[in-house]
C-alpha cells in the first residue's frame, strides 16, 4: 500500500507536469510573431508572460533549495515592472530557450527528491518559523507555483 | 508534529480556499452588465464562466461523494454546450446564488473530513481500478479542480 504523504506528492507533481506540457503545447503552437500580441486588448502580451513564468520557474530553484537563479536578468523586466516598461526585451527565442531550461531543471530536481524531503522547509522560511508553520514546505511551493501556472495558461490560450 | 499527509491536505485546502476567495471577490467587483461581456475578442462571457464555475464546482458533490449534484439544469448550458450556444441563461443574480451556494456545500464538507478521508476514491473511479492507481482519491480531485479554478481566474481578471 502506497503511503498518504506519496500519493499527496503524486498528485501534485502530476498536476505540475500536466500544466507545463499544457503550456509548451501552447507556446510551440505560438509564432514569435503571436507572442508580441496582447491576450486582450490593453493587457499583457504573450512574451510579457512567458519572460514572467520563466522568471518565477527561475525563482524556484533557489527557494526550493535546488540551486542558484539562472537568469536574474528576467527578474526587473518580468517580475518588478510591469509589461510595456522596459523598452529592450530579450527575444522570444531567448526566452523560449531560457523556459525550457528552467523547466528542465526543476524536473531533474523534482526526480531526484524523496517523499520526506517534499516536507522540508523552503528557503524562504526561517528554521524557527517552520517549527511553527510546517506547512511553509517546499510542496506548498509547488502546489502555489501550479496554480500560477494554471492562472496564466488560462489567459495564454487566448493568443491561439 | 503534524503528519505529512495531514500537511499537504492543508497545503491543497489552503490553495482552494484562497482561490475561491480570489473569484469571489472579482465576481462581487463585476456589475451583471460586466459579466455579461466577453473575457476578450469572441471568447468566452462573464456569465458563461461563473456558470461554467458553478456546475463543475456542483458536480465535486456527487464526485467526492458527499450529496446529489443541486443544479443539473447548469449541465447543458455550461459544460455540455459552448458559450453562447444557449439562448436562454439563468440570470446572473440567479447564478451568483448558485456560485456561493455549491461553494459553501463543498466548503462544510471540507471542514467535516479526517485527513484519511481525504484518501479515499472519488465515485468516478471504481474499487478494482482504486485499488491499482490509489492516487484518484478525493483529495486529487481537489488539486484539478483547484487548477481548473485558477485557469478561469485569469480570465475573469480580464473582466476588470
Amino acid at each position: 500500500m502506497t503511503n498518504q504523504n506519496q500519493l499527496a506528492v503524486k498528485s501534485v507533481l502530476d498536476t505540475w507536469n500536466g500544466r507545463i506540457k499544457q503550456a509548451n503545447e501552447i507556446f510551440n503552437g505560438l509564432t514569435d510573431e503571436q507572442l508580441q500580441k496582447e491576450i486582450a486588448p490593453g493587457r499583457n502580451r504573450g512574451i510579457y508572460l512567458l519572460g514572467h513564468l520563466t522568471a518565477v520557474h527561475d525563482r524556484m530553484l533557489p527557494l526550493l533549495d535546488f540551486e542558484a537563479q539562472v537568469y536574474p536578468q528576467l527578474d526587473e523586466p518580468f517580475l518588478t515592472k510591469p509589461d510595456k516598461a522596459v523598452a529592450e526585451l530579450p527575444s522570444v527565442k531567448e526566452l523560449r530557450t531560457a523556459w525550457e531550461n528552467v523547466n528542465s531543471k526543476l524536473t531533474e530536481h523534482f526526480n531526484k527528491m524523496q517523499v520526506d524531503e517534499w516536507f522540508q522547509k523552503h528557503s524562504a522560511v526561517t528554521a524557527e518559523d517552520f517549527a511553527k508553520e510546517p506547512h511553509r514546505n517546499r510542496l506548498n511551493v509547488v502546489v502555489g507555483r501550479a496554480g500560477h501556472l494554471a492562472y496564466h495558461v488560462g489567459q495564454l490560450v487566448l493568443l491561439k
